[in-house]
């Protein structure tokens, strides 16, 4: 099933919906829980959509993929884990803003995994059962604002530097999905999940033998090889097959 | 103004409230924007204190006092911001859970900064007006799991590592407080804001150049000098005169 947000282009007021033959079902209620029909449908091309969830909060994984050709190892040493802002989110169509003394930043299109149940200290194989959905993700980051320690806290954390969208599914199979991204229309990354160094089940699991990971909670589960700088005036394309495409100018 | 959520002993549900003369006057409403009297009394003593809000981000900066007797000085270097995940508050007198393989976790008395309003490049000198008040925190912290590479996100995450209360106070006269700890009765920090490397406006207005701070966000300024390690069965007590005092017990 993929949920959407949305809003009608005549109005402020964003609602839910379920993605069905290119038509949105309207629902009421909350789409991790109890959720029902309104009756109202729109053509999807008449509605603008949001993202598709505003996170609780929203996780981060470095480098998290082999180039394709490689066999992916477990890492000797721990993932890096960052978080970024909820209020570095947008949606799909929406502009991404450089800061103003920047010409460039870094896109990194990846699986957004949305977790649906309070999860704390969960083995790998329980782990997707506290999952929600998957969207897709666009982890921006100025690795200008890294500090020179290792933190990299002020390069993710710029409003619009996290496009989410354009759609949650539920019944994504995760060993099939493709991640996929590209600038101006020209092919940046390609690489399946079978190329991730520490899998969704083992990020959660791992994650959650220290923290609890809470409903709304967002993982951006690490980028591909290909992740490359974006401009002003660019256009910046990032999908997974089997959800959508989640496309964003940045602001000239 | 003291503002509080409790909950009677009797009951599940957490009330807000405003603190007078040992008797807290329950309010309905939303504590930043519009709220009103109840009409309802308690005496303190008679209920249990809940942390002051439910954070909509928690954000830290590291290392930000110099030792007494030291004049602080701009560093040369950027300052660490971190952030904590939401899912690791408490509230006073909620008793701190050490990580299972751990036998001891570092303790850091800090003034927890409440933001009020949405704050994006502002000025130091205009910092305090997006301030909704100040309460006592405390930044627990397990380094055990700081990332080789100098990320520390694993190691600030888990449940219970952000004590936060007892109020919120609106009107602290920052210039004047002090930061105070102490482990089991010990006195282990006691420092004056003017210690402050980055003082409180400055770090609004750093974190702001880039980050759109929202209402419900919370800033731990930093630790004084003194900070520590606490271990099973020890009681932590920070404090900050003119807010209060956050006492906390670690599971035995």
């Amino acid at each position: 099933m993929k949920f959407a947000r949305f809003s009608l282009h005549s109005e402020q007021v964003v609602r839910s919906g379920i993605l069905q033959n290119n038509q949105l079902y309207e629902i009421s209620g909350d789409m991790m829980n109890e959720w029902g029909y309104t009756g109202q449908v729109y053509e999807e091309r008449e509605v603008k959509l949001a993202a598709p969830l505003c996170p609780n909060q929203i996780i981060g994984i470095g480098l998290n993929y082999v180039p394709p050709g490689e066999t992916p190892e477990w890492q000797q040493t721990m993932p890096v884990f960052f978080f970024k802002p909820v209020s570095s989110v947008i949606g799909p169509n929406d502009e991404i803003v450089l800061p103003k003394d920047l010409t460039e930043a870094k896109f990194e299109a990846e699986i957004a995994v949305v977790i649906g149940k309070a999860a704390f200290q969960v083995e790998p194989e329980d782990a997707l059962n506290y999952v929600f959905g998957y969207t897709v993700g666009n982890d921006l980051t100025a690795p200008h604002y890294f500090h020179p320690n290792g933190h990299w806290t002020l390069g993710k954390v710029s409003p619009t530097f996290t496009p989410l969208g354009p759609f949650i599914e539920t019944e994504l199979a995760l060993h099939e999905a493709v991640v996929r991204s590209g600038l101006n229309e020209k092919r940046k990354q390609d690489s399946p999940t079978s190329l991730m160094i520490v899998s969704i089940p083992h990020i959660i699991s791992y994650l959650s033998q220290l923290m609890l990971l809470q409903p709304g909670d967002v993982l951006l589960s690490g980028a591909p090889a290909g992740a490359d700088f974006l401009r002003r005036g660019d256009t910046i394309e990032c999908s997974v097959e089997g959800i959508g495409k989640l496309r964003n100018r940045v602001r000239n």
